[in-house]
């Protein structure tokens, strides 16, 4: 039995292109000798759909499509796929997380997600309800064990907290399934695929099944999909494995039951951190700008590594063409930080501006100076200068239609070193979920070959330049000792004690976690940021704002 | 037997201010005669705590505040309280969403909600897992049947989608429960005081038994609690009413089973929806800027109503000296709105500055006019005018520690008539899910007695001024025909086939929902908004950004 499996990016809602391209892939398919066509979880309107699942035109739309894809089918050649699928008046929400079996034309078997993943980005209680004891799939002979995303992960170790109290992988091996396929889309972060391909071994090697896995690819707003769509044979062994951040449709020839299944294409996987992070940023910058419906990006260079990181990563995700870099200098910067800024642009080939902030800086201090006359220079003449170029650079945007992206990365997200309405600004946040000792490490890798972002930009203390001899050490911690207290805090939900017994300062600990709880309110109102490790600010860590947080400290 | 319920303003997490105002409460309570105590949902920690729930160390100063609270208790005076119940270890959530009761001293039943509500503004299915069957309580020769907040709404019509597959009511009915006690932390929104009343009169009717509900009060955030906490009789009439808005401790005689019960403390309620609003928006604002810490606030004042509105509420909030409203006229603001502005603040005793914002103008134009040579004027010069106004607000807020307010209504919120990094500038939008038509009638109660609002603000064509002789209605429809549009799409979430049933234009339809939908991005970055209809932007109202949606058209 050969089988396709279409790993499609899609955009969320748009019905149509997504039947084109579910339609090309049957055609591949077939073309490729499948039988069967694998696609993933709700591929019917794209994950996550959200609260566009509450709202019934939507998920008529999502049933039309079914259908259309179910006319795709034939005798020989089936369609396995997720959608939403509506239930019978009566308690609980009015839809399951389905997936359907397409044969001859129309859709002749469904089942239904028993595990519904509600913790961090996930809210799939909100939409769904829990799926009955599963029912093996028969089809050419074959009995599949179909089950979606999460209903595989309840093993120890794999899922937060106590899991949960159903196992439907072990269900429909007790009825008798000779081969489990699971429809996913599994966001990634950095070391996901590592947790995915162990947590999978372990369910073959449990049931000594064969196993195959078909994810979703792409971002949409804050997640990134990674595709890496896999079939396992029943010893957990990765007999083939589709591309990592691309669409692909691979195609897997497998043997029948008892006998062994030989490895087939296998596409590489990146497992360098800095270079899986460079990969996953520049498809979630893509698809974010192209989902949009934007041609071109602005940004701010301030000679900085976090603007030349953001940069060279808009440049790989789409051409030198459709970036536009913005020099922003003001009284503080220095001459190498322009120069740093030209040198980037020049490595990148992108077209930049030089727009000086002195003037419109010289205004807002006239304007003010009746209200401030007297007064010390504190935060807010900093704040000024970042807000000042955050006008520039929205203006810059509202007349070219360039969408801006901002640069802040997850270390001053974290502690609320950046400033609301001036380099926060942007409609996507590249680098927000990227430790600025990761951002270094991303920089490294990017130069392995050739300068693309130049050393000295590299080499020299950060520094936001807003006041004379600034570095970003007089307000925080070295970056090497602040990232790993922000991962612990942030990433890992650890409590202040647990962090000094890891052999940390407990002034600063508290100092830190302090820093973290009052930027609340900038997070909030933060530009969505691309996800990469387990625990991003944005939809996936809900903390109230208005809140003591000294039981914290 | 008499009760009391007391009805506390929590700050989240504020573990020894919240002992304190239960130790307040309890020698209030026993002062006044009272042999039990209700508290309300979670009050040991403050509704919501959204992820603060999921650290241990969160978890754990709750369970301590909950032994201060028991010990509190003695043999004739009894506490019954909601608070975050650690489960052993095993499949599901770790924590109940618990009631105790302390009697002698300690907690010595405790009782856990079996109806999680998972929608709009609630995740309870991220934090809890469900009750198993709940048991009476026995206390002073009674059988207390005591439920948790949405443990009571099962009831059809009240809950959304589908409802739930068990009634914890009923079954502790069927065990005898002789006195219904719900603890709750239910937010207000206009018409729920009404609807949340005829719900406990349904439970009362169909059980035959009298209910004492216990509600938190304050505003947490987004969320407005209310209070307004009651005792029905066992045919559903209110014998007893608790203050609306306010914090509040009544004191309830409850007769023998079987005896009537006579009517007592009876605090009003507004109900006319204006009054209402503008009672919740004050108690909203009030708490935020308390709770954050802040002493006074800012806000732009540009002589329309939206400002005007928002200032009126901050000295109803707050007083007049810890307001201040700064006009910042443009090139075509006109000498009117200057004035307006003026007189308001004249009226609500307010400081007031003028920074006209002709020169950052000038210089931002003068800056980038290398890049705009030659290009018409657009949105982009319009945009310049609202962001040089919020660059300064935030000056002020950061030179004097003052909160800036932010000004948006609903309707405007919706379809993304407001600039990004400019008018949407501030720490808390306080009239964003007030549609325009009801700002108009929130002003006209407002100035019932006494002009507070200009009336030249009340009758003058709404306008942005960012360009000569705009008006909204250039780019709007006007506000009464806009605003059911929004309601139904928003609110009511029904499709643009339905809304055009309703006897609207098909193609302006189309136009708003696509203007709402585009519109997103704004909203993902716009400050915490108080909510005060059915459906609010913000954590209730999910929607992707990068998504077509043009099915919905």
């Amino acid at each position: 039995m050969r089988i396709a499996i279409a790993q499609l990016n899609l955009t969320i809602g748009a019905f149509d292109a997504i039947f084109h391209k579910i339609e090309a892939a049957a055609e591949k398919a077939q073309a490729g000798g499948a039988s069967l066509l694998c696609l993933s979880e709700l591929v019917t309107c794209g994950y996550p759909p959200r609260d566009l699942l509450l709202r019934t035109d939507f998920v008529q739309a999502n049933l039309k499509l079914l259908a259309r894809v179910a006319a795709l089918s034939s005798e020989d050649f089936a369609i396995l796929l997720g959608y939403a699928e509506p239930r019978k008046p009566g308690p609980g929400k009015d839809l399951y997380n389905a997936a359907a079996l397409c044969l001859g034309g129309s859709a002749i078997q469904s089942t239904h997600k028993s595990l519904l993943p509600t913790y961090d980005v996930f809210d799939e209680s909100r939409y769904f309800e829990p799926g009955e004891e599963p029912e093996p799939m028969e089809l050419f002979g074959r009995k599949l064990g179909v089950t979606l995303c999460e209903d595989i992960w309840n093993e120890p170790g794999f899922v937060p907290q106590g899991g949960y109290d159903k196992d439907p992988v072990e269900v429909l091996v007790r009825k008798g399934a000779d081969l489990l396929i699971n429809l996913s889309a599994s966001p990634f972060h950095l070391g996901k695929r590592a947790e995915r391909q162990s947590l999978l071994k372990t369910q073959c090697l449990k049931h000594q099944l064969p196993l195959v896995y078909a994810n979703q690819v792409g971002a949409n707003d804050e997640l990134i999909f990674d595709g890496c769509s896999l079939v396992l044979n029943e010893e957990g062994e990765v007999m083939a494995r589709a591309l990592s951040f691309e669409e692909d449709l691979l195609l897997v020839d497998l043997p029948s039951p008892g006998k062994a299944m030989v490895p087939q294409r296998m596409e590489p996987i990146y497992d360098h951190p800095p270079a899986e992070a460079v990969h996953a940023l520049t498809l979630g910058l893509r698809d974010y700008v192209e989902k949009c419906g934007f041609e071109k990006v602005l940004l701010g260079l301030s000679g900085g590594i976090d603007s030349a990181l953001t940069a060279a990563i808009a440049v790989r995700a789409l051409s030198k063409e459709q970036v536009l870099g913005v020099g922003m200098p003001g009284p503080y910067s220095s001459q190498g930080s322009v120069d740093d800024a030209r040198a980037l642009a020049r490595h990148l080939g992108i077209a930049f501006e030089l727009l000086p902030i002195d003037e419109p800086f010289s205004a807002f201090l006239q304007t003010l100076s009746p209200l401030f006359a007297g007064l010390a220079e504190d935060v807010t003449e900093e704040n000024l200068q970042a807000r000042i170029r955050g006008v520039l650079l929205m203006a810059l945007s509202n007349k070219f239609g360039h969408l801006l992206l901002t640069t802040g990365n997850k270390s001053e997200t974290s502690v609320g070193y950046c400033t609301l309405y001036g380099d926060m600004n942007g409609g996507l946040a590249v680098i927000s979920d990227v430790p600025k000792t990761l951002v270094y490490d991303c920089a490294r890798w990017l130069n392995r070959e050739r300068e693309v972002i130049p050393e000295a930009t590299i080499q020299k203390p950060p520094s936001a330049e807003l006041r004379p001899g600034q570095t970003d050490q007089d307000s925080l911690p070295p970056y090497d000792v602040l990232d790993p207290i922000l991962e612990a805090f942030v990433e890992e939900g650890k409590s202040a004690k647990e962090i000094v017994d890891r052999g940390f300062d407990e002034g600063l600990v508290a100092r830190v976690i302090g820093m973290v709880t009052r930027a609340e309110y900038k997070r909030r109102q933060a530009a969505p940021g691309l996800r990469i490790t387990s625990k991003a600010f944005g939809v996936g860590r809900r903390y109230p704002i208005a809140a003591s947080t000294k039981s914290l400290l």
